[in-house]
C-alpha cells in the first residue's frame, strides 16, 4: 500500500467514524432525553435519584450483550461516563 | 401520581434506555471494527497512532452539531472516554 492509498483508506475510514459519531450523538440526546423523564417522574414522587442496582443492571446489559471487539472493560468504562453524565442531568433537574 | 404510577412508568422508561443502550453498543463495537482497518492502514506505512489535530476533528463533528439535551461538555467528556477506548485499540493491534 503507498502513501496515497493509505492516505485515502484513512479518509473514507474517517468519514465512517464521523457518521457512525452523529448516530452516537443521536442515540446519547434519545437516552438523555428519557433520563430528564425519569428524574421528572422521580421528583414527583421523592425517590433519590442515586440508585446503585439500576446502575448495575445498566452495566449487566450492555456487557452481557456485548459481541465485541470492543471489551467488557472498555464497555464498562464507556457506559460509566455515560451513566455519570446521566446522573448529573437528573441533579440539575432536580435542583432546577 | 401514585407510587405504583411512578413505579411503571419508570419500569417503561428504563426498559427504553436499555434498547437505546444496545444500540449505542453495537455503534461502538461498529466504530472499533473501523478503528482496527485505521490501525492496519497505519502499520502498513508506518502513521503514528496518536493524531491531535484528528481527534481535535472528531470533537468538533459531536459538539458542531449537537442539538442537546445533553450538553456540549457532556459530549465532550462521553466521547473523550470513546476517543481513548480507540486509542487502546489501536495501540493493542499494533502491539500485537
Amino acid at each position: 500500500m503507498t502513501q496515497e492509498e493509505a492516505r485515502k483508506s484513512l479518509a473514507i475510514c474517517r468519514q465512517r467514524i464521523d457518521e457512525v459519531d452523529l448516530r452516537i450523538l443521536a442515540l446519547l440526546n434519545e437516552r438523555t432525553r428519557i433520563v430528564e423523564e425519569i428524574g421528572r417522574i422521580k421528583q414527583l414522587v421523592n425517590l433519590p435519584i442515586y440508585e446503585p442496582s439500576r446502575e448495575d443492571e445498566v452495566f449487566r446489559n450492555v456487557t452481557g450483550n456485548n459481541p465485541g471487539p470492543l471489551s467488557a472493560e472498555a464497555v464498562r468504562r464507556v457506559f460509566e461516563r455515560i451513566i455519570d453524565e446521566a446522573r448529573s442531568v437528573q441533579r440539575q433537574r432536580m435542583g432546577g
